[in-house]
């Protein structure tokens, strides 16, 4: 009921009864409870025109709390949202270069600290906090596995260790899901969602939301697209093959591609995601000032991330493409100028069914806001109703 | 409740009761109905060791039927399936090479007709038809499109012609989403279903079932994988890119290398799907006697087959992968064989998640059973009660 109340802005208590099916008392005792509880206000009085006025509901967002840990291999996140999915504190800086995962560890419990420090807000209110990190993940036990792009990292219990230094409760879910997550919550169409949401960070992954469920796969680690091939001629892979994402349009590939062509220098002193991105911004504005080398290397990108996008899409005939990501603030333009219309080539339903093409309205901290929509979630569906309103 | 009865076995009353959640009065007024229709019967007497004995109930297979068409490129087979599902009546035959479709759909009304005659069935016992065709299909308007392996076939209305023909009512469903409909209704496993279905005819293709919901994606037209690259070294593909499925390891590619490579003679007089499926025999009857070239050729098409399902199980996650179609009973033992370990070693989420790979128990007809399965879940769910129910 309180996820009614939240995507309709202001159902009366006669509207949840209608949506939910729950009879008239039933909703006039739950909807009590939570205004006692200090989780819904009354917002106003609204005429149809005929009956009575009715009385409209709406969350407050200063009632409940969660916080979303994003942790990029190049950029940690932090934010603290609402019960209403804004935003109402964040913190962001580049992954520490050191290899040793607890001293990674530290630093997300320290920044976690300073934006609820920083925020004010009351810790008894935040009811848990979402962790979103690169996959493959152990769902089921909390565990970060061995993410490629995580230097050093090889079953760390990121679960675990967070909640033991914030007294929270704590679940832990893959980047690019997380990311399907922000999106979904936002999202307020009519009608199930099925969408693809690519992810665009140090690695390439995607999110998915079939038939409007997020789908997490048997273990939790739906998502992996660095093994597809784009590029027949590209160089080889680890995995045997050639050409597969990994190796083509991931960013450090790219950049490395343009520093052998000569486009950017190559002056990085090692591989570490954030020296990385900062190449990246230096490629795109190249390339945005007129550079060709530049423009080239990045329309080729596009070019093999719309083909991965055709793997997608025609699998799952996808309605949407959703993008996001560190990344996106940078290649976003380029991406939505060259990838419809190239993705609309490889359909094979092209001629049935378009297929929209968007960047995502949540900016980088996609991954970061989707960990904390699912502690909302979870405090928002009725078999955890108890997590959010304490019984006494 | 209907699906219930048929999934448990012999449920009684009181556990249709628990397990529907609907009350004992309201159980007991249904099976009445069903009972007094035929389509139910009781069955027997268990006793728990504690209070009296139960009825338990079961579906009389003969009281209702359903047809399945499965037109494949190379193929037409049509089933008749009791509401229990069993197979009661089948005829399979060479899809007719002629390329004006309504020659080919007069064969189809044909073999409807002759499987119906020789089975005796009463027609008034037939509550609908399923067709499977190759994508992509439009499932709203019944319309065969433009599916690349039948030739001359544009934007065919096949399910109104068949239903025209049959007075039936008639639902077009993708090849490769009915196969994976039949698997998910003959699995009798406990939990959500997560698994793609392999499905191996003149093209391959993949249906999805995850978290228990089959994937027909936006437009009914999920599961195309025949650009997906699994030989960077291959041939080049209308795509614009180089060894996708389509041109690497279906039938027709694989049988032009055979051919190619001398290691069977270039004797078909044309591309027809029959005669790429008796090079096909001829190809593993020459790799079962012994024949190097023929082994290689088929080992390096599982090669590609384990690619191609490597990407499907990273974006998916799937908990397992079942094969089948027309060319299973050939090619069935090498990528039993071979495919399992070869995948394991290209999925990402190998050491935290096993992925089962399996053969199909329901042969080459599993998409014609699950056209007619399409009919039966119809039948079976409460909406449409109706349909199979006469209120008179």
């Amino acid at each position: 009921m309180l996820d009614q109340i939240r995507r309709s802005h202001g159902h009366s208590r006669v509207e949840l009864a209608d949506t939910t099916g729950l009879s008239a008392q039933t909703v006039s005792n739950i909807v009590q409870r939570l205004l006692d509880a200090g989780i819904v206000e009354e917002a106003g009085r609204t005429s149809s025109g005929r009956g009575k006025p009715r009385t409209t509901l709406r969350l407050v967002g200063s009632s409940r709390y969660a916080i979303g840990v994003h942790l990029d291999p190049g950029l940690i996140t932090v934010v603290v949202l609402g019960i209403d999915g804004d935003v109402v504190s964040r913190h962001a800086r580049a992954t520490p270069t050191a290899q040793d995962p607890s001293d990674t560890v530290d630093v997300l419990i320290q920044d976690i600290e300073m934006v609820l420090t920083e925020s004010g807000i009351d810790r008894t209110r935040i009811v848990g906090l979402g962790i979103a990190a690169p996959g493959p993940i152990d769902v089921h036990r909390g565990i970060v596995l061995d993410p490629p792009n995580l230097a050093g990292w090889h079953r760390v219990p990121l679960r675990d260790a967070i909640a033991a230094a914030t007294g929270l409760p704590v679940v832990l879910e893959k980047d690019v899901t997380a990311a399907a997550v922000a999106e979904k919550w936002t999202d307020e169409a009519d009608g199930a969602q099925n969408f693809a949401f690519l992810y665009l960070g140090t690695g390439l992954g995607v999110g998915l939301v079939i038939g409007d469920e997020v789908v997490r796969g048997g273990s939790g680690n739906a998502g992996e697209i660095g093994h597809i091939v784009v590029d027949p001629d590209g160089l080889p892979c680890a995995c045997g093959l050639r050409g597969c994402i990994a190796v083509s349009c991931a960013p450090l590939p790219l950049i490395e591609e343009a520093e052998r062509r000569g486009v950017i220098p190559a002056e990085r002193p090692d591989d570490h995601p954030t020296g990385v991105d900062a190449a990246m911004t230096r490629l795109v504005a190249l390339a945005d000032a007129g550079d060709d080398g530049a423009d080239e290397l990045l329309r080729r990108c596009s070019e093999h991330v719309a083909r991965a996008l055709a793997v997608v899409s025609n699998l799952l005939d996808v309605d949407r493409i959703v993008m996001g990501g560190p990344l996106w603030d940078r290649v976003g333009q380029m991406f939505t100028d060259t990838i419809p219309a190239r993705l609309d080539e490889l359909r094979a339903a092209r001629g049935v069914h378009p297929v929209t093409v968007s960047g995502t309205v949540l900016g980088s901290d996609v991954g970061a806001i989707g960990a904390a929509c699912l502690i909302l979630d979870e405090a928002l569906t009725p078999r955890t109703t108890s997590l959010l309103v304490p019984s006494a």
